[in-house]
């Protein structure tokens, strides 16, 4: 990581008492002061920031370039959040308005149970959601209107998608089907609706077979400003939204699911005006970030590691959410940065050598509850998926076994557990109390005698000294302090020579 | 586990160095030889799969075949899972839409709650699940339908059971009653509905006598087609519904409590046509199962444990839940097998020894803790039981219990006390502050003892050596490395005479 | 504890080798003869008993009973606990059909929020109640009859407290008040009701003056059998309900709370007749818990500490309650004896041991926390109570941050403070992270120091001695193992000098 | 803290052995008398309270002055917190209340989504809440009452807040907007209802422009008393209710939130007559109040930090949430000084005083885990905050995955993500994974690591001796025990050298 820029310097041996008493009496040797030079240039290299500004007077711009990276990239976060943070919010009170506005006795929190189980429900719930639309403008308290194609307004299409033949006697355990699937649309256009008549059976030629039907949509643009921002002196943002109600009946059993989804776009309003002072700040924001990323790029330049994670940055930042996920990592990643500096002090370090330490054994220690954790989380899934609810999918498994390690909602994992057979209850007793009790007593406490061993391993090597490398033996033989002045470029041959044995004398 | 084949090999012998320069001074005794020859089985006994190669070249297959097995076990079971899944799914869709259908006032999670209280409900509740069992087809949106019975659909049964004699006078605290239960049921046939009347009390003969009235049951059976596999490009199934809606009137507290119970039977479909290129994989499912039976076997004839489990495994599979249960299990002993391969490494080795190690002691001390915990299950059960509900079986007891000692659910537990009694408040105060703090403080951190002191003498045990016993002792005079050549079968016995002093020579 | 009964024995002097042999030149003294026989004694005292069986083949008769005490003690709990549930069962079905029966548009899981808010719905609420009553025959499914005195039903009372004079005008800031809280009751009679009209404002001379009133009660009796004993052939008993309905208008704030209580009384029927095998099991029960005592009784005289709580058990008992307080404690106190058994084994020992050893320390450590955790608990209560519904009562506060400590609900607690004022708000953070953070962290590490230091000492003790005490000296001296015959009483003076005199020769 | 009052004292010379031997011999000399005087003041100086009290016969006063304060604060903290309570739920009750007054069909639980989402709804409400509030007396049956400005009521306010001109075309992208916001108000008399009328649009003036909309407010006044305080022989106080209904269409987003303020102000009633002995006993409480600051001020002149706490108490004390958590922080200052004098146990120090030691090196490493938090804390604001109701702010994102850490709600926690796009689910999974592993497994067990270490080195310490700074060692040339009476001021020179050198002796 670190660019050394050896540059010639010369002469600057410094060697331990012995040998320089020899020297002093016999002739100064070429090659040690040579062996001298490199020792000086390999310790310089190895110096963290504050010591190389007291060897050579460098300046840490370095570290200076990080701390300003860090608060850099933590306010275009901040800001790139908030602002984020807004849309986010429109976006779902305007979902809960829609579900409000055109799902029939719609409550709020009924997301997971909203479904219909009679065949009048269905049409009723079509023929509401439809009148909703049409009446639209004299409903709806906030500002939606319908999207245009040129000057009429956009149709809702009602689309039903059936089984091209299906002939299903379930009395009879006989069927007669092609699975291929037809879709059929009918489109409804808000004009018809001036006459305020209701849609229903009677005027919309519409109607169901049950026994083929796969799903039914209702489609629909609508458009919104958001005025919200005029009050924070921003420009408002134009929306539309694509609505889609779905009847979903695949499975057939009786019970047809209705969800609304609510699809976001985000664009610039075309033609505005708005009195005072109000302006789109984009402007300053776009510098402001062109400032972060030259910033960065100079961060990047120094630290290789961050050059990868910089060029993901540039290129690719098509989605949202693969822009979010990497402007998130790269904020995490910039503040785990922080650690290294505060490892300089050497109270601070001993925590960190610890945990990183312990990492290996932690890794390995986790690949043998792995496999116990597996074998747990197959057997779970097999045969408690039938009758527990969390247990339904192989990462639902995983999930709620990690959550009971950690102390989470146990009694009523226990509870949840349906009584039918009681050979799977008691199963699931011994399942649940065996793995809570390996885990939480066993496992966990073998990950503090981990730490606690390393901890103590790694206290012990402070105060003794860690087990010297090869390179830090060689290394170790020059003794001079930082701010010894040694380690400065501009001094001559001679100069260093005498201060080699100056500093030997001092020594003796 | 390990079977050793000692195929009959000529002298092998190989001492240490005193044994070895105190023989090529004498001569080399037959019984010295012998004793060698055996020292070098042993250990090439108690080789791992790794040195067995090194040594005799010997391919670890055994190892190959249990890798084989996790793999093969692991799809069959994740295939199996996901199959069941789907069907688990639409059986409980078709419970949710039945509810809907044939409870009046159903709504989402009143399962618990669900209950009549007057008798015009009683009656109310009646008509109109058999109302809409009448019209079935023209309400449901699934595939259901009536079975039939030759030409004709069954009948639903409407079952009332009551005391044969029952004259109660609360009021004089008098009765006089025969507890034998008479039922007495009424069928009502699908075809009965063609005119569209509702049923009711004018043109049913049917009423209650309450004070005699055990339960109501309505019992009817319907047919469903699980379309939505046609979708996967597999073959739907015939699914059998055997519906059972009971009025729970045991305990005459005023209070009838109405659960639907759904039972199901999966059959294949009796005669059946799709266009296209479905059809059913179960052929090639039976091949790869029958394959991984094979695999199996050929690991339960290496596996002495194993076979136990795979002749449960053969027979006794008539239950789905017995099937579910072993396969499971079968499936994380799997996974936990190939903790024992990774403790071929010696750092894994550490951790698991550490945990082996310490579970007799950590078993030890769970008896003593249970038995504070018994302690305290019982008097909870007996003092909080009727103030609590999660007091309220000594099962919920223990559940709770343990959920506390990890955290669960604490604060709710103590609020959801009943403040009736001021010195039962109090005990359970009392009761459940010392259990925690007892149990967690105390227990939860002398497990953590146990372990930390296990892997101390565990870790110096590694670095010191074990304990040897008198074999291990016999065994380590034997110093040839596994990949020495000395453990080939096709040595001669001279060679290996002169291999052996060799092998001392070199030690010398 | 342990009874010495010592019994006048003749000469069993054994000394150490150094004293015996100069016991055996010169004559034996009659002084080291007794202070031979008093060590000899001490040792017999202190052996557990495996070592007294094996000294003198004394049965452990106490273990036996002992063990017979946990098994009959845990029987009759688990009798009475069984028996208990379903009284408390029926009472709770009833309580919840009551509500269902009396209160006007009652819900499950209403019971903390119904409560009425305008006129007109109090005096719905109190006619509804009132024509329920009278038609509950004609209504309720359980067999609920009204009270009898002598020959007529028992009467319903409408009673409202109203303070003796009040004239409250909040407008003017003024009252004119006398806080003498006047009671006035109205009786219906259920048989008022036989022609069927409903009770309401027009036939009941009944107003309520609001602004004085402070409470409504309705009260009346119920009769109930509870049949279903009948099934498990036992003998039904007869139940007295007595209910009140209580309208809350204390607090004058425009709410006012509705609330059901229920009372009950279990007395046996009067008059009953059952056909067929049924009889009431109570003799047997009496005979068992007869029989229970009187082993309990033997366990007393035993066991002084057992005395004290068995004559608590004897007399007091006249709440149930009460008894079932002393039962379950008995019950756990009895299972914590079990603990004293393990205890003869070295390994279960070391355990307890440690339990024991460190139990000083944490109390001692509990006090010093306890001072931290009161001036939490006090300064949340001043502080967040009134705007955190966790914070209400100091009781409260504590139960929370007990939770807290052990990992319960920690998002919600923090989610559930109202953001009214952004000082309260702010503390209210940096309160609950500094707890949380000291406890944790600080407070439960240093419990798992303290019991991994103690099991360390411990540990060291069984292996090294513990530090012996002046008496354990002076014992330690007598040599003689449990099962070498020497405790036996019959043995004769000189026989046991001989035996002494060996064992010397033996030790030599 | 300790204020030595160090007096003339004449000659206490006491040395070691050799020092004093060696004076005997020698002259005495005055430095050396001089010195030792010193030694034995700075010795007193630092001894605690009992120690003073053997050595001078000083009484503990400060002690005592200590205990009084946190018996007297604690018992004020108690009494201001009942009475707060009261209030507290007197106003809770009125809000509850008057939100089922005022809210059309309003339920329990429901503020957070308590919204409308049509025009015609928007009318309903306001509509109703003004017929309600000019109906009130005839509804409520809380003595609510108008407040009165003169003879007359005041009057309801709806006032409506619109900008200025809006509009707004979002099917054409465009909008015309002049952000400035116009309030317009509309007053309404309780008189106006006494001929029953019911108010609406047909005889209110009242429109709405919803596009242009930005807020609805009704605002009115309520007074009322509490009476409750009668009951408990105090005097009721008077409450003014400042309600405020506001209709929230800042958003624009066809959901228009609704919520109901009730702010409340306490005064003494101006005229009132209660029969019997009740009185307001503020009286005494305020001698309390002032006998306590008496009390505290006692104690601030001792103790210099508490000095800085009582002034913050004395003045600034306007708010009443100010004044709480001063009151609160007070409390729990004087509660955590006890553990001052436990620490004078030996047993309890090392407790005490492993914390103090082991605070330092936590704090340190909570700055290194601060980082991971804080990167983490932003990583998972971005990223899963638009999909993750519990990342929304940064501020519920710390607060959750502190949570997280302590083992909260974990499944919860999981289930909740939205699964809209699956790169964000992966990365949620990852990213919890990895978070509550890390800080589980890792950061808190390096936590107990670090107590552990810290107890074994102050344990040790605390056996083997602390290390001695330059002014200990130079104190503990002093060996007088503070009973031996050598501490006494009345003593004379002479006395004191022939005691020293009596002690010495007594040393030799």
């Amino acid at each position: 990581m670190e660019n050394p820029e050896v540059t010639v310097s010369s002469c600057s041996a410094h060697d331990d008492e012995n040998l320089c008493s020899y020297k002093r009496h016999s002739s100064v040797s070429q090659e040690a002061l040579l062996e001298d030079q490199l020792r000086r240039k390999l310790k310089f290299f190895f110096m963290n920031p504050c010591e190389k500004f007291w060897a050579r007077g460098r300046k840490p711009w370095k570290l200076g370039i990080q701390l300003l990276k860090i608060v850099m990239v933590t306010v275009q976060l901040v800001v790139f959040g908030l602002s984020n943070q807004m849309v986010v919010a429109f976006k779902e009170e305007n979902t809960i308005a829609f579900k409000h506005l055109f799902l029939k006795g719609y409550m709020d929190r009924m997301d997971d149970t909203y479904a219909v189980y009679t065949q009048t429900d269905v049409y009723d719930q079509i023929f509401f959601a439809i009148n909703q639309y049409l009446q639209l403008p004299n409903i709806s308290v906030g500002n939606h209107a319908y999207e245009k194609r040129g000057a009429e307004d956009t149709p809702l299409a009602v689309c039903q998608q059936f089984y091209k033949r299906g002939i299903i006697c379930p009395g009879n355990d006989t069927f007669d089907i092609d699975p291929e699937i037809v879709t059929d649309c009918l489109y409804i256009e808000p004009t018809t609706s001036l006459d305020n008549t209701t849609m229903g059976k009677h005027n919309l030629n519409f109607t169901l077979d049950f026994p083929r039907l796969v799903a039914v949509q209702l489609m629909f643009n609508l458009k919104a400003i958001n005025l919200q921002t005029v009050r924070h002196h921003e420009l408002p943002d134009c929306y539309d939204f694509t609505l889609r109600i779905v009847f979903d009946n695949k499975a057939h059993s009786g019970r047809i699911k209705i969800s609304l989804d609510n699809d976001i776009a985000i664009r610039e309003c075309k033609d505005w005006h708005v009195s005072g002072s109000i302006q789109k700040n984009t402007h300053y924001m776009m510098i402001f970030d062109a400032f972060v990323i030259l910033t960065c790029l100079t961060s990047l330049i120094l630290c290789t590691r961050s050059v990868i994670k910089g060029i993901w940055l540039q290129r690719s930042l098509t989605s949202y959410d693969v822009c979010s996920i990497l402007l998130g990592i790269s904020t995490m990643l910039v503040w785990l940065g922080v650690i290294r500096y505060l490892g300089f002090f050497q109270k601070y370090n001993l925590l960190i050598l610890t945990l990183r330490a312990a990492l290996p054994n932690v890794m390995r220690f986790c690949c043998c509850a792995a496999m116990i954790y597996l074998g747990y989380c197959f057997c779970g899934w097999i045969v408690l998926g039938p009758y527990h609810v969390k247990f339904r999918t192989l990462n639902m498994v995983s999930e709620c076994l990690f959550s009971l390690i950690n102390g989470d909602d146990m009694f009523a994992t226990f509870a949840k557990m349906q009584q039918k057979s009681y050979l799977v209850w008691l199963f699931s007793r011994i399942y649940l109390y065996s793995f809570i009790s390996l885990f939480i007593y066993m496992v966990l406490s073998l990950f503090i005698a981990l730490i606690t061993d390393t901890y103590e391993t790694v206290k012990h090597y402070q105060q003794d000294g860690f087990p010297e490398t090869e390179l830090q033996r060689f290394i170790s033989q020059c003794k001079d302090s930082p701010n010894s002045g040694r380690y400065r470029l501009e001094e001559e041959s001679s100069a260093s020579l005498f201060c080699c044995c100056n500093g030997c004398s001092g020594h003796i």
